[in-house]
């Protein structure tokens, strides 16, 4: 019901040769730790001495595995996880991942973590040498393009490397081969992915929120353009692709990872807050609370509180109990929608000038109902602050950002935006804002979303979309 | 996995004779709002025409109703709801409520929060004189009392009236009979419950949340001892019980209802902050940051930050994935089950010393856990505040507290929990301080559980505990 | 879609004292034996020690019961189980059986198959007393009159002997008390009910083929009246009821008994085949083939095929994965549900001469379509043979008929009949020879629904029907 | 429980370019029909205007397929439909048909029955240039030899056309392109394939029986070798390949094909009657009774009957609740398996000498277990017949047949199989015999899991089994 920022993906990945770690439950529990990433499905694969096997489907993390499935999957001395992100229009059981591939040399199992921006080319070429795929998932692409290096390179790391001159876009993955688990980055680092350690595993995985559950520690993040080798002799890096540009993706920060992760050793959390207090120097207001629009908002409101020194507040209770088999209200009961899910604390904004953070708008819906709930509750003023810049652009590099004539941004202006959204003043993040929340980390971020301006070259047939109705459509 | 105070029981009622409100989703939805207070079991009853039709299972709002279930209820002009609480022992379909009965004025739906402490009593001589039980509640005592009262007094009202002579202890409940809906409560008052109005609707249920939830309006909360009856002619409050007595159950404040409720006139959110205020005041200590135990902790956490000038922190990362189909960690691997679930924000605590809140400490078990995160996380030292007394004695008015030789204020001394949760300092809220945190209800509350003095005499037997159990020995 | 005489009952119980027997999985492998019974609900109790736990629930044995489920019950030296009949107005969970009460001296738990005559009256002199009820079931008023009676007697048989005064009707039971098993059958001994035995454990049942299943020893049939008690000091019989009279329901052997149960020591599928000789005589005709409509008329037409020299032949091929989530359908292609269903072999039927026999005509829906499908098929005549008389009355014995505007003999002569399903000759079983065809047993079956006469006197308010909503409209 | 041959698989193929079939209704419907064929997986393809959408997973027809999956495929012009059969060790989701995969000229879906012998070599030559393997499945191989080939031939068909020459073994399926739905059928004929019309429908089945079910009109088998074309200007027979051989799997006939099906123009039915029929003639005994084991040996047992002269009886009751939740019985109850199934009517076997026909024995167990059952229940003497002849060879061409050390007749001599058996007398179907049940059809069958003579090389690697471990072993 609420409009979002739809998520992307995680991968994980962890190798214990000495067989003492139980890798399938290890990737279950790093799976729920990543779910935020993406919730349409789970998979996780498992080597036992080089037999792979594979349970995935569309689902959480929890609704596709239980004891039975976990059972089934067996024992090894590697796993790979994945969990994917959710859209409607490619919700497809084909497309959940890891993508378990038998080739030439063997088995082979991916998990990634992006969006190829040359996939289409990819496809169409390899699809003219004879090629059949059977999902409309990049992963497929890729997994083509290594096995063609591996016809003529000695090993499956040398495979990725020859690959990886083909690869546009973003992408972070973690490869599983009968002897290998291997981490791969794009050279633009859009995407994160850090490497971890637990007695004698090597972890890899998106963020590293992942190692925490564990009880893992951090190693470091792969650089952008890094391949990173487990195997049974150890540890091995391989940086012919890297070029010391790091293009980590803003949105990290703003919105998609965790709050209690580090990415390029900034905590998000701690961006979040740099955020609101940038908007506190930036859009100072006479209030009486800060609030923050759950969950999203919370960092984000707190940092604004204590930049501001108005009191922070607790302005809303979100039901805990609504999942995805909640029945809608019915049309006429629309506007009961958001009050189900959301509930105003009158105690803390009743009579009281609000200030409302929030970390961006898409369309403007849910907004709109939040302000409507303050009001209704009391609150005499609703000043909304936005912690990051608005959306005008589409992402090509792994974020499913909705169509430009549903994004509230580039239909209106920010004062027209204010006044759709009943707000009695508002400000957004500047781009400067959003270029400094992370700052320590040295990255020169992508903020495409948010200028038009990206690092690499977008794709060639403008926009993606509905990549698997093009290909019907040619048959 | 988490040791915690069972909650008990939500119930919910609501008639629109007009036929506008769509009862069934109306109670429907009510429910989710009411599901904090019991996860075992959920049901809903309407009434079409006389005509009442009950679904009823164990498991959570979402897992008992779909589409299909809710379309079977069908429509009516009046609706009953329930939320029941998970205990291991008596966890059995058939205490499901409402618990739907057919006597010789018709049929009868009732629906029950709190507990009567002469239960055994009645069902003696309710079974001496040939009465047979199909469950082990309270509920199906109450019904046989009115049943028995009906065949007497010429109204439903009337016959609960007379059947309140007999019933002692704690109960908040409605029931719903061919024509009318009715709402009680016991003259002390013990569980809460609240009348509402939407258009030509009037509800009643346990808190107001339920109320906000549908967006409806709060009237007022049904007097300790009322009994207020809503029928063809309206609205009709028979107050022969009241006695000016209110001793409201203080837990219901300090942790089961929901934040954004308000009970007696005072908000629960306001009453934790306050139970912070007063630890800030009693329990004054140095340090960095002020973070709470999710979840119940945050509001008196913010309350001890604000009353202190420390910093407020968010201290943790809660998972919101993990339901009841989560496997637990084996046995080995249960110092990571915490883990998983709750994560320390580094961030926040790494370098700090922090003030810890929580709610109420019951076996220590799930502190001690937190306590160990915070520090792995790098806190400095770490300050447990608790914001009410030490739990030592059982409570027989419809909360679940643990047995005594589990209870850790029942077998240590607070310097010694202080230890064995490895906290630097320990704080619990006084006695007049639990008692001031809702001062302005002007309820005399009930404290039982804290001294060990009632409002009303325990049950004769001393414990009550596995009724069942003993019911099947007799045989 | 086939229109069918609805079921009625199973009933079950196992006691073994030593404790050897798995009396859980016992009852689960003899329910699956009776489920031709009843598929609406399953029960089993178990009784551990006097202490009894139940899990039952709407659904065929196998979807009511898993591994998770059986194990919950655990272990005992007595269980009970029940199969409930399947019809669209009364199919609620609440009525599920067996049904668990607790009363002054324990708890007992009750399987039940029949149809009291007069438990309208004793229900509302019940109710006159302060009775409630939970359920429409008879089981709850023999429950109550069990347990009114075992106020003032010593034992729970002498309670039951005691309320068998009361009960009118048809009723086949299993009740388990803490201590014993007892089977009791009313004095007219409409429905079957017997005892068999395997190593140390004595068994009750619905019928002989759920021994069989077991590998059990058939014992004898209970007789009618007769109270027989398993207990810690063995087998009793109590005879106070017993009065030679054996009105046993001849539709058991026609349609309901599973053709491998002996009743009153005549097999049923005898029974079958001798109904199909005798209409072979009755009805003869010039014919290729005799076939029988799967599967309850194939022994019949085995019967009639023999006696009249006509090869047998296998007609139709029913389609076996056929359940209850079958997708029905739609309005447009109903004509070719039946043949979705059942296949007519071509091999067999084309350019033949026909005999189909069935077991009964109720509205003659599906007799028409299979008629069809012989037509389709090549047949050139079908000569239909029904082993039954026409029914023209209710049964309120326990059988659920269709309501009399329903029944096609209700509506149409005989001819009319022939006429409407487009045979080419019908032919009905007489009532004498309906009454022969299991006349070894000695006993003067019940045949009322043929002829209207009945051994005992229906009850007093005609029709007995929707009793629940009658219920609901007296609120 | 029993030791069964594993069936394998069922195609299903529709189109109607006028759109008034619900071609997805109509697929669900004939899997049903065909779901003997194949119990482990089911899916549907449909083709909307070149859209292909696809629904495929684990379990049967009605376990995979809901009133909601079938609404999310929508309508179309063409559906796809298959079954597949079950065995333990390639039980997986990825092997599920009918495969869909998107190549140069758009996408195509392919059902697939049967076996190739070259598969192991065709994989590899094409890994060797590139390709990436997702199942183990033929289907996979086969769809890319068409993608091949369709990137030199102009249709679909060509392609098709082109491809089989790669192909050796067995393979009769069913394609869909955009534009089109081809059925082929190998040039050897191993697996039935034939055509019918429904109003403007063309359809294609594996089974005349799923033609029956839809009240299609049967046209013909499709010939061996022969390709057939549906396309929008209509029906196109492709003969390039066919060669007059004809070599059916003669074990359709016995065992595999449901009876009603009629097979290169002889109903399966008669063809297990006729096999009776020789069996009577070549293993004349003296007995009362002639049964058959349900439901595999019932037609065959009726052909003994009539042509013996002796009467046919029902021996068994088959127990028709018990699926595939049944909860097995623990090993030592396991004497009491069969019996829970299957029970042993004593009506018909008490006393008597009984010849039981079945078709087929694998293992032995379960028919020494119904042998048991037989004299249990009285049964002075029992004479096997089998109507085919023992198994002793491999099947390279689609069926599933015990590995060699598991199969009696591979173990033990006749005499001693009789013996182990517990059977007074045993008669095997001859070769000749074998060979002449459907010699009307003209075929040149293939018997070689009887004689080791096969009409076509076996493939070079000795035994197949376990491909899927042995791939990833290479690894």
């Amino acid at each position: 019901m609420f409009d979002t920022i739809h998520e992307e993906c995680g991968v994980f990945g962890i190798y214990d040769k000495t067989g003492k770690t139980d890798v399938v439950r290890s990737a279950y529990y790093a799976l729920f730790a990543l779910q935020h990433r993406g919730q349409e499905s789970s998979g996780i694969a498992v080597n036992d001495d080089g037999v792979i096997t594979l349970h995935k489907d569309l689902g959480l993390v929890p609704e596709v595995f239980d004891e039975e499935t976990l059972a089934r999957l067996g024992k090894g001395t590697m796993a790979l996880g994945h969990v994917r992100y959710s859209t409607t229009g490619s919700s497809q059981a084909a497309n959940s991942q890891p993508l378990l591939v038998h080739h030439i040399k063997g088995a082979m199992a991916l998990a990634h973590n992006g969006n190829l921006t040359n996939a289409t080319e990819l496809r169409e070429s390899l699809e003219l040498d004879g090629a059949i795929f059977q999902t409309t998932a990049d992963t497929e692409v890729i997994s083509y393009e290594i096995t063609r290096a591996r016809l003529v390179e000695g090993s499956i790391e040398k495979a990725v490397e020859r690959a990886m001159y083909e690869l546009k876009g973003a992408y972070s993955m973690v490869i599983m081969s009968p002897q290998k688990l291997i981490a791969a980055r794009d050279p633009n680092g859009f995407r994160p992915l850090c490497i971890g350690k637990r007695d004698d595993a090597i972890i890899f995985a998106s963020e590293s929120c992942a190692l925490s559950c564990l009880g893992a520690e951090f190693i470091r993040d792969i650089e952008p353009g890094e391949i990173v080798v487990m195997g049974p002799e150890g540890l091995k890096s391989i940086k012919t692709h890297c070029t010391g540009k790091n293009h980590m993706c803003i949105f990290e920060f703003v919105y998609i990872a965790r709050p209690d992760s580090v990415i390029e050793g900034v905590s998000v959390h701690e961006a979040r807050k740099k955020a609101g207090a940038i908007l506190a120097k930036d859009y100072p207001v006479e209030a009486d609370v800060v609030i923050g629009a759950p969950d999203s908002g919370l960092d984000a409101a707190l940092g604004y509180a204590e930049a501001s020194g108005i009191p922070y507040g607790v302005g809303f209770v979100k039901n805990r109990y609504i999942g995805r088999t909640f029945i809608q209200p019915t049309q006429n009961e629309r506007e009961d929608a958001v009050r189900i899910k959301l509930t105003a604390m009158k105690a803390t904004v009743a009579g009281k000038r609000v200030v409302l953070v929030d970390d961006s708008i898409v369309r403007g819906t849910t907004c709109r109902r939040i302000v409507g709930l303050l009001r209704e509750a009391g609150a005499t003023e609703v000043h909304l602050r936005i912690s990051s810049p608005p959306f005008t652009n589409p992402c090509y590099f792994g974020v499913d950002i909705d169509s430009k004539d549903k994004l509230i941004a580039c239909q209106m202006t920010i004062p027209e935006v204010r006044k759709s959204l009943g707000a009695d003043s508002l400000g957004y993040l500047s781009i400067a804002g959003v270029r400094s929340i992370a700052e320590e980390s040295g990255c020169d971020f992508c903020i495409g979303c948010f200028t038009g301006r990206y690092p690499v070259d977008p794709p060639a047939n403008a926009y993606k979309s509905r990549f698997e109705t093009k290909l019907s459509e040619k048959g």
